[in-house]
């Protein structure tokens, strides 16, 4: 088999860190990435693009200012562009990010959770 | 909760028709569809856009003219722009397609199996 699929679990299995998207395929300009959470990552917004979670493991909750969005294995949410969104977990979680290509993880707030924009398992 | 998450499976229990692919959430000007799939296709390419497949259940084969490529759930692949490719199963396979807005899912090809550019769950 000359191609293959990209598993997101074998891909998830590759590394430990938190808040470090990898990216596992590029769709055009948008990039397909897998991450790990645990905890609360840091307000932030992105005001040119929408960003869509896609949870495989655990239990996500996005926080906006004008209520929380909770998320199982199975389940997707879009952020909407110049939402402001906190993500925050119990235990570890894994899940499929679809973002154009550049986004920075942490929008306009930056900070140490900022991650390098060239995170790559594809 | 003010915003709900989508939930795939849910979405995919909500219809029972093959290669009918409905739009669950939009994400900038791309749409997240899910689809239900049996037999085979038709062979076709989009000139001008990339296509990812993501596999929830069953086993989907997507034929190309170099080889095949098999997914199983959880996995994913991007057929390129301008790629020939022709999805076939042996059973039923549920996916995720994503895709800009407006993609004819038989491509250049046409034919019976072209879904209406409407179809919403969103």
């Amino acid at each position: 088999m000359i191609h293959s699929p990209v598993d997101i679990a074998e891909k998830l299995s590759l590394f430990s860190e938190h808040w470090s998207p990898k990216t596992v395929a590029r769709l055009n300009d948008y990039e397909i990435k897998v991450v790990k959470v645990q905890g609360e990552f840091t307000w932030h917004f992105h005001y040119d693009t929408d960003e869509l979670f896609l949870v495989t493991n655990g239990q996500l909750t996005i926080q906006r200012r004008d209520g929380n969005v909770m998320l199982e294995p199975g389940q997707l949410f879009v952020v909407p562009r110049g939402v402001e969104h906190c993500p925050i977990t119990d235990g570890e979680v894994h899940a499929v990010l679809i973002e154009p290509t550049g986004v920075v993880n942490t929008g306009d707030a930056g900070g140490s959770l900022t991650a390098a924009p060239d995170n790559s398992l594809a």
